[in-house]
């Protein structure tokens, strides 16, 4: 074998064990670590709006905003409204919150929705409301994927006015 | 160097850079994308029986199934039994759903237990109950994993007659 | 082209066919597989204290560990305090398992905090007693990340004395 060729021959394998290096490198990363991202643009609230893990993306649980803002010129409360009313402002607020991360409702792996008493149903949790309103976001036929839920009443959620806690997870998939 | 020698040290250096390409795409996909399917069988449901998010699979939240059906003819109830009755049944039909996908109660990560009062115990959740059932399925001899896990009593669940939903998350491990 | 040239091409050729196979093959893994690990020190509890999902570590919820002990020789209770003390001592409680693990409270990506009334409150969940041992941790100049999170009321946690039960998943990142 010629002394060129020999050359040749050492630098391509090098160039292997260099390959072998970064490849095996990246692969290994890919396994033990994964970048975590806080979405907290709001520098006074507690909480984050919701946190990547790698393509896991945790989204705070959402409460509804209210129907008509409370006026203070007039002494009137904001109005929130009934069950499935709440329940639409919760899910909107999540599908604006996924799409600014480049989501969408399809991309909901799994729900939790707490639910209040209503008062006007003596106190139950006011299942048909919410139901009205998910299956607006959910299994349509333009949208068809269904998450993972689970739906139970608590005793109370953190705002008096609040009917509806709606927490998704959701995943950036191929 | 003869031409012919060339010619095969170029071919073999394209062939290097073709690996890289390849291996390199596969690992910068691992780290950016997941694989998600929905596990929704039953058109008529409105939430997914689970989803799979690359190795992690999420489950609905499970409520027992009756221990003696209704009987529309004899206008007899359905009947599901106490806490420790109603938690067998939704493990189990957990650890089908599992089966299915390939895996079972071992690779059970996190559990959410929402226990409703129980009538019989003066409306207090029945842990005890919730205890004989879980721990035929956990810590035993013969499956020692036991998973991440909370507990506590929810305000009322989907069903009026339901006492217990468990809601689990399992991964599909080396 | 001469013999010896052949042979060594012959070698490299194997060289890049192993070398694929075994990046190849790591990078399958990663997609496909993960490694999963049962933090339950103690045989005597039903569940674990946490689970590790490749680079996700699922906490079990965590109550408060008294202020006072109990003493059986003055035939005192226990004292666990209000909801503020006990959400601290279940911070830390978390904190410190998070630690063992090579984590911290940085690493929180998704929290959720489950309140039981507080009878010194009428009942109703003592939300401004969270928050005070909540923003010891999260949001500040040391340490500003902060998780994804829900919070609510329950009906009841296991035990009668608790006030506060706090679960949360952590990630290792880059």
């Amino acid at each position: 074998m010629k002394a060129a060729a020999k050359a040749g021959m050492k630098k391509m394998k090098w160039n292997l064990v260099a390959l072998a290096m970064l490849l095996g490198g990246a692969t290994i990363a890919s396994q033990a670590q994964v970048v975590v991202k806080h979405l907290q643009p709001n520098e006074k609230s507690p909480i984050a709006n919701g946190v990547w893990a790698g393509d896991t993306l945790y989204l705070s649980g959402q409460l509804a905003s209210p129907v008509t803002p409370a006026d203070p010129a007039k002494g009137t409360e904001a109005v929130y409204g009934d069950t499935r009313t709440q329940a639409l402002s919760a899910l909107q607020k999540i599908q604006a919150l996924l799409k600014e991360q480049g989501l969408d409702m399809k991309d909901v792996v799994k729900m939790s929705v707490f639910l209040a008493g209503d008062p006007a149903k003596g106190g139950k949790l006011d299942f048909p409301g919410l139901q009205a309103s998910y299956t607006q976001f959910f299994g349509t036929a333009d949208q068809p994927n269904k998450p993972a839920r689970s739906a139970f009443q608590v005793a109370a959620l953190a705002a008096p006015w609040a009917l509806v806690e709606i927490e998704v997870i959701a995943v950036r998939s191929k």
